[in-house]
């Protein structure tokens, strides 16, 4: 079976609160991690399996820059060579666990999960929202016992809004996909949906007050192997889309959804939201944090149902709305098959 | 490995009042099946997995006579031909999920597995009592983490009653074997067991009040794939047993018992009890529906731990009392190689 | 694969007061077993599978000195054989199961779960202690998921009390390996620590009330397939270690350690803890037991982590306090080789 993974790639393994005191264990791609800080707060990520028996580094403790096993006390530094085994003076010269090129960025911790000497050829995506003060920012995560790849296929269909999140953030209108079109280029696939004068949804009634139609942009930027970039938006209908006045504008953001891969049937949904500094007050921006966790939700049930009927040997059906998400999986396969041969 | 299922036949997949508001999952025979009702409350029963993208359907919503996909909104008919795609306007011809002919009857839902060009060949178990008012019926559901022949099995041979259910609706002079008969034809297996001047079961004391010795009936008659349809009754010992007169008649009952296979390893467990209209208070019915609840989680209980430990590798013993369970294994085994080879 | 069991062998199955009323079943090197008592007393062992339909015999009832199958009644005596069948007068003479020789002593139940012929040739493991009126005994059990043979690694090398043990059991100058001498014959493994002037361990500060330095000694002798003594002790330091005066001896201890397979992946961790009769208060004793029960659920702790990492395809580095456990390792091989091909 084709890997369904892109071994060479920048992966959010973390969100930076949760690697804090101690080490923390974090699967992705298969493969067990442990993260933990050093004494100036740099992350270090190593294998999560001592190599004098396996078992795994997460059960030890940090001792100034280093990670120390929690079994027999094998001591490793940032680069996974042990340079301490108490029971004795000498350490073998093979005694290595794997070291992952480690960034942290935009509150999240970046792990290149192949070759390490390759891990300058790409960069961690980069959000800019995430570091502009004009933006204000979050992130939170969820799990989902689904093939990563389904959730990619989700948020490039957006036409879903309408069915899975009609009680949340969605609403009848974006069911068409006539105001649609779909951009593919070597590294990204761009989908731009356009949805003029339609009903609010009710999340964005709640958090706006405002009741009426609007017009709704979405833009949607798949950045493989596991990050889609969103710009949405809502303005009052006719009023001029993304370049209506502060006073048309409802609602303006941009959203970082990164689905890394844990194995290759559960999958990290991470994210990171951005709102225009000063656009929502706090109560505002609390609601659409709920209702955004309560519609992620609404995704993962609907796509860990679809991942336990999967059967390869029904036939499927594709349709218009569907444009995107096959430019995405064709990308993926071509850059995982790449990544292989190289 | 040989198939263990029956492919052409009807199945109980729910009672009638499973099926209400909204669609319902079922499995059958590892078949992930929809059931929902039209709006004039004729069921449906379709694939529950869309065309699209292979969502389970009951996580949809019943529109009218049709069943929408709560992912995109694929809108099926009883056919289980898909007649809306919100997002555009045409419906390519085989977007389709399989739909199964399906009948109701007797307060349960019977669906047809197998190729439905051949649903008509059979008709659905027919168990008149249920359609009888001078017949009090009710219908209820265990589950069981067994294959459905060790329930079969089960049924087949009811000197078990005198260990599994001596403390409810057995006891001990069931366990002998001697006053059985065993017939065999080409689709069905009856075995009649006659005990009498036995002791009473401790539920058949508490129903009856009744606490002498008793003659006891049991005709038992197996109709594969998933049918076992007991005549029981007790009457005062040495009083002429089923031609007793009503007054020394205890109990006089029917019972349909239904192993619907779920998995190879699971089965659903329904039933039909039919008791003489009149015969038994609403209390002593209620006893009754209690009590057998008790004993078939007492059956459910050894057949578990008896899958638990099935070993090919182990010889088995046969003897006397398996003669209606090996006759009912062998029907089931040609009539299922027929049906393969059909 | 190569079996990692050697079946021709004694294993404790259970506590003696696990065998009380009822029949109990304890699963051991992959076999279900179930364990009764007779009229007097005496523990039978037997498979626990009826002859019949499989079902478990433990979900029966003894009958004076047999077992009744809770299914339909078949009865075993003590050899296995069946000489009841409740629905008929006959026995077939095959109708048997498997009877596991079985022996009861220091409180622990044992079988043998290889050539019951064979049985003679080994006698289940002696603990004297526990059979000597100046030694204070007691026995109690954990469980893990593991392969049993990672705990006789852990055992096998206790420099991980410092580490695993640190809050408990351990300290830190037991890390080093220096004074540790292995020595092998042809059925054992011993390996001799000696831990002079070192810091004693939180617990036994507790138990002991002294917080001074100490020396400490480990005897640690492994018997295949499943049984570890462990002889060791703490005295005030340069008091003159096992030799030290009574005032100066502050713990001096028995343990063994009995790790039974229930599956290639899980075990029954059982143990025998003997004191000097008289050496410890009530209290003290009760401590003691206390701070075992979690010191060794820390070590389930680290080896369930470490079976979950385990990796065979990534090599492992083996250094100096490692002799123990690679001579133990290949005694068991060597052994179950020998038992396979005899």
């Amino acid at each position: 079976m084709a890997d369904i993974f892109l071994r060479n790639d920048w992966y959010v393994a973390a969100l930076s609160h949760e690697v804090a005191d101690g080490p923390a264990a974090f699967t992705v791609l298969g493969e067990p991690i442990v993260l933990y800080r050093d004494h100036v707060g740099v992350v270090v990520a190593l294998e999560d399996r001592c190599v004098h028996r396996q078992a795994p580094l997460s059960l030890g403790t940090v001792e100034g820059d280093r990670l120390q096993c929690g079994y027999h006390g094998f001591t490793y530094d940032r680069t996974g060579a042990c340079v301490l085994i108490p029971s004795q003076d000498r350490v073998p010269p093979d005694a290595r666990v794997r070291a992952y090129p480690v960034r942290e960025r935009h509150g999240m911790v970046f792990v290149w999960t192949g070759d390490p000497a390759k891990c300058e050829t790409r960069a961690p995506f980069d959000f800019p929202y995430a570091e502009d003060a004009g933006w204000s920012c979050h992130t939170a995560r969820l799990h989902g016992r689904f093939d990563y790849r389904l959730l990619i296929d989700n948020l490039l269909d957006l036409t879903h809004l309408s069915f899975v999140h009609k009680a949340t953030i969605g609403s009848a209108g974006l069911a068409r996909d006539d105001n649609t079109t779909t951009e593919r280029d070597s590294d990204r696939v761009k989908v731009t949906r356009w949805s003029p004068d339609i009903e609010q949804a009710p999340a964005h009634v709640e958090i706006t007050g405002y009741a009426g139609r609007i017009d709704r942009w979405q833009i949607i930027e798949f950045t493989p192997a596991s990050f889609i970039w969103l710009q949405v938006g809502t303005a009052k209908a006719g009023s001029g889309g993304r370049d209506a006045s502060d006073k048309d504008k409802l609602l303006d953001r941009h959203a970082l959804h990164i689905m890394t891969p844990e194995t290759a049937a559960s999958t990290h949904y991470l994210w990171v939201m951005a709102n225009k500094a000063g656009s929502l007050s706090e109560t505002q921006e609390q609601i659409l944090r709920d209702r955004s966790i309560e519609a992620f939700n609404e995704d993962i049930a609907i796509i860990e149902g679809q991942q336990s009927r999967l059967d390869p040997s029904r036939a499927i059906v594709d349709v218009g709305s569907d444009a995107g998400q096959i430019a995405g999986r064709r990308l993926l396969e071509r850059l995982i098959a790449e990544d292989a041969g190289g």
